[in-house]
């Protein structure tokens, strides 16, 4: 496997592919891989004749008070495991090559930004944006796959791929959660075990809600109201329950179309979020 | 010579060319063709072997009080200049297929955006960018021309080509002029007889300070104010005259190393922007 810094050499391995007439596909990561990372890569595998995955911890996506320095890091470990998936190319470009000297574009999406994560991140989507902007123009994948546990992040990603008009098809990856049903996350390193208990109630609360949408219960504020039952918990705040619509995140008082369970929390100093679809 | 309106369809041919290892050069225009553009077209075809120009006139990047509605239009004129030209392709999409339901996504640069003629027009640049990048990815060329006309919409095309990494060489066309030195935009067929002659002044300007410049004097004001007494005419209202960084467009005190005197005025109800290099 490759493993490729320079920006330039990317956009070259990718145009060499190309003109041979292999498919690429791209898995945009930031890193510290865990089992979530590894099934998009095997995904994305199944979509193209070449696979790159790029390790990358942007940092204009982290507020001024988030965890940009503590977020776990282990080039090594993932550079091991993205060979193992046998991936074709592992990109890991530094920051100064992201970033350099005069830097000063950024991509903004008006309205699906604006609400649940964006909410308490501003600016964040607009980083991830330009970011993954970047990085299709530096891979020139024909596919992209995200996966569904930001699912705020996939629908952004979606929608500019479609305003942009961009060649690339985006595929979302199903969540991948422990045996107990905690999605995995990088960010699951910082739980303590009694965290890490309390956490299972997110995905406890998804499977509540579906289970009374399919038992005939449309009323957004019912679902949320048992979802918000289920969190309530000394050590759980909760940032946002929502049902919004699936592709523009619209909140509606009825889901009568392709819908998502959405839910943001804090356990401890750990930001937590998941989702599930609610949909027949 | 093709005439494509479909998004999809452009996409496909550039994609069928690129396979086939031809180079693609992209000419964007908002149409109503003068021997200026047919000179980025004739520039495009000595960089690549296809060459597709496009008509479009760009909603976004008008501002309410703009001239959207009177901009001259002539698709069947523009359509046979192209292919008297032997460029490969016009593309020339409906609004509605650029910019259909749900649209959200801006590109913002941050700080080449603000002066000049960013000043009296908030939003245009970042419109600008916007569309060009949709056509970009549409058109996929090797090679994009842009007049140094519009000499700052050039600078801002090529920042964000480098910020966002697009794998675009960005050429810009030398101003054609009229003999008596006019720099030639669809938007003097609005000047009547005796505005058109006022608007000499704008060409005689920036010669004035190139001669000045030449002969030792490298003080922007003292050449500013050169310009300035040249272009103080009852009928021409200047918006600015500035001496900027070629590169960076930010001013300096002093030119020492190659910069550009950008000039902008009204002359009646039309609007005229005029450049030229000030470097050694």
């Amino acid at each position: 496997m490759d493993v490729i810094r320079a920006a330039q050499e990317m956009q070259k391995q990718s145009e060499t592919w190309r003109t041979e007439g292999k498919t690429v596909g791209f898995v945009p990561t930031m890193g510290f891989l865990h089992e979530g990372h590894l099934s998009l890569i095997r995904l994305a595998k199944t979509f193209a004749d070449r696979v790159v995955v790029s390790l990358f911890v942007n940092p204009t996506q982290f507020g001024p008070a988030e965890d940009f320095n503590a977020y776990p890091r282990d080039e090594e470990g993932d550079l091991k495991k993205i060979s193992e998936e046998k991936a074709d190319a592992a990109f890991v470009p530094p920051a100064s090559e992201m970033y350099p000297e005069g830097f000063q574009t950024v991509v903004q999406l008006k309205e699906i930004t604006r609400g649940l994560c964006g909410a308490s991140r501003p600016g964040h989507f607009d980083a991830v944006a330009t970011v993954v902007l970047k990085l299709f123009h530096l891979v020139q994948p024909h596919v992209a796959v995200f996966g569904e546990k930001d699912y705020q992040q996939l629908a952004v990603i979606r929608r500019m791929v479609k305003d942009l008009n961009l060649p690339i098809k985006i595929v979302g990856g199903a969540t991948v959660r422990s045996p107990e049903g905690l999605a995995l996350s990088s960010r699951n390193a910082y739980l303590k075990d009694e965290e890490a208990r309390r956490a299972l109630k997110l995905s406890q609360a998804i499977r509540t809600v579906q289970g009374l949408f399919h038992g005939g219960e449309t009323k957004s504020v019912r679902l949320k109201a048992e979802a918000g039952k289920i969190l309530s918990d000394p050590m759980i705040v909760v940032e946002y329950v929502e049902i919004v619509d699936a592709e523009t995140l619209k909140t509606s008082e009825n889901v009568d179309r392709p819908a998502r369970l959405l839910i943001a929390v804090k356990i401890g100093k750990t930001r937590l979020i998941d989702n599930g679809p609610v949909q027949t």
